[in-house]
């Protein structure tokens, strides 16, 4: 089943990042809601999305495809049109690798004008369940400050770069320096009842979404619930080593200000929980807490995470976490966490500190 | 307007050629009747079509593509689509001259595995009126023989060279040599009321139909009306300085069996009707004649149909022919035609020999 539960109350999420790990992020929200909004890295500079982009001057398509696919209806027609989008060209031709979805979003992005109506209209296409936006209308770039490369403090550009690099990311920044965020997208962060960051390639999918001025102010001031979910496993390249603390560090120190209500990570993802939690202590909002859980797919030939577990895992999170008061109404019914410690000693994964009341008061169960 | 007539009673019809030529007698055929079936040749090597060919060894897209955009439906959703099939790349890059239908069309061949699924399911989206197929459902070439290069017969291979030789195309016939008809264009053309050849590339578009053994009997045996449109000029290449019998000629030549009960002429592009008269008499059933009609579109760069001048010619010369008896039922009324010669005579262009009762007699009025 990818639809939300049978008499569920929709809630409206927010989900930011890129490639796979969007995309698993979107499979599992999809379970919990009809108001899924899909907010896109457009600084991909590799493969398919990197020729388009360079021969033709639009945004980078394949992130946006994949997470429209993610998010296709769930009947013939989408899975159809699913399918194809996500259909790649073989051979050794000219048009090796692309995907015929980020040919059809560049078309239409030419045609239409506007990469927003572009996405819609393609959302329309798969029957879409919410709406994929870009976190900027314009295509940007990755820089990166890495060390460990026989010099100190060495600049890389672009995402492939950054993404592959044999050196020790330690900062990212976008070019250019100040990009405007899409509107549409800002729109959605303000009115969301919950937000989400990662998974995902860690600096070159999550990151840069607290590096569009715009998106950050909103993303740390929203009324929403925010909530982290961390990668099964470092990446080679951007995150080789990193433990899962030195991921939430990093994203804490390309935005200090902001707060977050819980972060998810697979149980067996977390050698040390304690040492997970004492760096989340420093970034977590009163009654925010981290929440272990087994959300990795079985026997992945890459690790994966499973929509179903990560949807079961957000489920508990939000069940605990209640609605969100947002200043022109919305949601309205009250906070009904117990107080800044009440989750965040040990907890054993998949359990539920907040009783039936909790639950209740809850749009997402 | 470019749907049918309020009014008008529904006959199917099946236009077979291919390029800007069938483009125009798909745009004219859509404002008489819902049911319109282009049947579209498949040896096109040039261009975006030729491309993709070769690269994916599908069926060369580009005439299917304009095909289905002909017919596509005239509400904005229709439109919108219909402009971006019809998009094409432009730049230097591996994406130029692309036409972004071709590129979706060759997705959903490589994804459905079936070119009439493919064709339906683009059919589909652009809200088709009627069906777009192929001839056949492998990828065919064109071989002619030519005369005046300087050598006897010479032989040229594929649809570009024989299109744009500076000899004289003689004769032409598919590589391979009896290909297989696409059994849903056998269909269409066996319960058709009327069949449509021409206008387009006379030797590389039009006559193509008819070296198809499978099509090429049905299209002789139908109980259909069959239609001849001449093109407007020689087209430089392979019809240059051919006069409008000489197009008729060598389509008699092709298809000895073949009678047709009209052939439809620009009135301006027909010097001497008598002797278009006098070549037509040899392939024309019994009440067939020539009509002459200013079909041509005002002040075109390039010679073009009128879709709204050729639907008002295509219009008097059925309601002169009345309708068809299908052996196996269908089209109930009786010709009404009034004899062999009844029509052959010279005639004004937009006369209407048959009174009154002929156009009530038909389904196209």
């Amino acid at each position: 089943m990818t639809g939300p539960r049978p008499g569920a109350r929709t809630g409206s999420a927010v989900a930011l990042g890129g490639g796979h790990g969007l995309h698993a992020t979107l499979s599992a929200l999809r379970r919990l809601t009809d108001d899924v909004t899909a907010v896109v890295t457009v600084a991909d500079d590799g493969g398919s999305s990197g020729r388009l982009r360079r021969e033709l001057g639009l945004l980078p398509p394949g992130d946006l495809r994949m997470a429209l696919a993610a998010l296709a209806a769930d009947d013939d027609s989408g899975r159809r049109w699913g399918q194809l989008v996500q259909h790649r060209f073989g051979g050794t031709g000219a048009l090796a690798g692309h995907a015929v979805g980020n040919l059809l979003l560049a078309g239409l992005m030419e045609v239409l004008g506007d990469p927003v109506a572009a996405l819609d209209e393609m959302g329309a296409l798969l029957g879409l369940r919410g709406r994929v936006l870009p976190m900027s209308c314009d295509p940007l770039d990755i820089e990166a400050e890495v060390t460990g490369l026989g010099s100190n403090g060495a600049l890389i550009r672009g995402q492939v770069a950054v993404a592959s690099t044999p050196g020790r990311v330690q900062r990212v920044w976008l070019r250019p320096d100040r990009p405007r965020a899409c509107a549409e997208a800002l729109d959605a962060v303000k009115a969301a009842d919950v937000l989400l960051l990662g998974p995902g390639s860690w600096f070159t999918s999550v990151i840069p979404h607290l590096l569009v001025p715009e998106l950050r102010e909103a993303l740390i001031t929203s009324p929403a619930r925010r909530i982290v979910v961390l990668n099964l496993a470092p990446e080679p390249g951007e995150t080789a080593g990193f433990s899962p603390e030195q991921h939430l560090a990093v994203l804490s120190q390309h935005a200090p200000e902001l707060r977050v209500d819980a972060v998810i990570a697979d149980v067996a993802a977390v050698p040390v929980p304690e040492r997970l939690r004492q760096t989340a202590a420093a970034m977590l909002a009163p009654g925010g807490r981290v929440h272990l859980a087994p959300v990795a797919a079985a026997d992945p030939a890459v690790p994966r995470h499973d929509p179903a577990a990560l949807a079961d895992a957000l489920g508990v999170v939000l069940a605990e976490l209640g609605t969100v008061q947002h200043p022109a109404g919305g949601a309205t019914e009250p906070d009904t966490h117990t107080g800044p410690d009440a989750h965040t000693g040990p907890a054993p994964h998949g359990s539920v500190p907040g009783g039936q009341e909790t639950r209740r008061a809850n749009p997402w169960r």
